[in-house]
């Protein structure tokens, strides 16, 4: 397993797979640099005029609704349609699911258009799930075990998606297998945005490989080990960005391997 | 003072406040990254579709006016409305007040809506003194003295707000007193953002801490200081940002305490 | 012209020029940064409300539709309206010309206001000329020809603009003349907005010199060289933006005359 997620980091480095981004302004910066950093070619464009013909052009598409607004839920509304229809892998990251009815009501909209992978923390899926009441059954007291993992399960399950709960431990699952990665660092979480970043790369993962799950763990990997790696030389969170950056860009087989810390079900 | 400003800082990080912020688009991430290192939690989000929602979750409130337009003034507005009417502190930051009369109008619309707090430099709290003509009497003859602690106490004495001036020396005052801060260095005027991400820590103190002056005291003494520990191994504004964001995160007690240079009148 | 160019770099650092921004989300944290580290103040402002204002108090206006859409596209045509008769200069960038038809019409109304300096990499002034077919005759076959510098020359004399052409080597030309800087480094490729910050650095050093080729040559060697002085000190694209931040606000005469690698035709 190391060697295949291995040499789906070295594709994309190969590939550069174009990732069209609808994402939150707070995170377009760092995430743009991550994915440069890992070897892909990022595009930051979220207008209702041009969306389609901006897929047309990509591999994959990135929707975050960080700072989402009533424009921007139109326009990710309408790339998740235009990937949908036309075939190209999406990955939804639904930024503070649960915290508002409008982001629950968009991501309700959004979700339809069945994401190929839909990453989040733990709580963000188990509000996704909750949320997401109009559709499926039973998903409330589920959620309300305060279960992710099934959370994740009843997601998977009903719009046939990968889902990725990020965390101290990555669980990655599909409704036929789970892979659990345990990579990463705290100080991670001290950092803004590298949720967001960890999307975007699973964008551009996705984008490339036939093998959408192992996609999604090679991204989840790298972004952990290159955080690892990084920590060590880090002396707070402002130094562990830009040492995570320097990684992912210049991570080896030896350092990927050495450190990677996966179990599959 | 040090001992109750520190524990002010320490508060910060045990509790962790929900700062909702609306805020510029130069400056999300780096606001974001600071609230993060000093322990808070950041909220970007400004869709009036869930402003009310998202104060509702929220300890504190920011509205910071830096890439201000149509759409983000009736955010901002509905915030302002939303937090005092919901008894929310909130801090605002005049970001380039007197530079066109839209920022007048929008900074008039705001204030009646007593944020408690107001943080700008010299000239964008003379301007915003200077702004406020249909208000107040006699402010605009006090602006042109060209002396911004006047503009303050007017804008203190009219609105009951907490003025915090920042500058080579930060001076914060409400109607009854008046504290000179002395930290900070001449480098961190040369970062986009400083500014802004001291609003911010503004909100995450005042969000937790009854003494709100004190409140303000401590997030500016805390962000010069480390300001002041991160120029000493920074070689220009790049690294003087991360560093920065290390310091916030890491600043003890001693560090704090031996180089806080506080007066109070 | 070494001395000239240096005696730009310092006038920048002397005279501070203030530079109106409407740029894209991704890029204005360190677009602004590398204004302020260069010696220049940024103002970042888009909206219709004040646009005529804060042009009117400023020395130069920077045009970049990274991230366009129907609302901000309005703002910059109404800026490049304004810069354009009230005589302040301006630089266009054409972030993904060509990409879609929606970013082609935008730049079609754009490019009438006669940018004082256009910069893109080579495909984007390829595909600015090309975009370009109900104005001009001819210049589609030129782009087909795959050469940028015909596009560019094209483009050069129909708007009596300067054209900067980013890459390996920059080439600079209007009309008259042609300018070529070999300075820079491939690793400057994996960071984000470095082309923008190009720009943007272009805006400062026309904003307050006669000379506006020189101008531009100024601009494009001191991001290339401090590019170059940072790349040699840093350990991949996040150390690079940061180091480069460090560079453009200490860079020196000696390393700036040293480095330089410029030709006049």
């Amino acid at each position: 397993m190391e060697k295949i997620l291995w040499e789906l980091v070295q594709l994309v480095r190969q590939q550069s797979p174009l990732v069209h981004n609808i994402t939150n302004y707070g995170v377009m910066n760092n995430t743009a640099n991550a994915l440069l950093a890992a070897g892909a070619s990022p595009i930051m464009a979220h207008a209702k005029s041009e969306i389609k013909e901006m897929i047309a052009i990509s591999h994959s598409v990135v929707i975050n609704i960080g700072t989402l607004d009533e424009y921007w839920s139109e326009s990710m509304i309408m790339a998740a349609d235009t990937a949908h229809s036309t075939g190209k892998p999406w990955v939804l990251d639904p930024v503070g699911a649960g915290a508002t009815s409008f982001r629950d009501e968009v991501l309700n909209r959004l979700l339809p258009y069945q994401p190929t992978v839909i990453r989040g923390n733990a709580s963000e899926i188990i509000a996704l799930a909750k949320a997401n009441i109009t559709v499926t059954k039973g998903v409330d007291s589920t959620a309300k075990s305060n279960e992710a993992i099934d959370a994740a399960r009843s997601l998977a399950g009903q719009y046939e998606a990968i889902v990725c709960i990020s965390g101290e431990t990555d669980i990655i699952l599909d409704h036929q297998q789970e892979i659990f990665i345990k990579n990463g660092h705290p100080l991670m979480t001290k950092v803004t945005g590298l949720g967001c970043s960890a999307t975007a790369l699973i964008g551009a993962f996705i984008g490339i490989a036939e093998n959408k799950v192992l996609a999604v763990a090679a991204a989840m990997a790298v972004i952990g080990i290159a955080g690892e790696l990084a920590a060590e030389e880090s002396n707070g969170p402002g130094s562990l960005q830009v040492n995570l950056t320097d990684k992912l860009y210049s991570i080896t087989e030896q350092e990927f391997s050495s450190r990677l810390k996966i179990e599959r079900l």
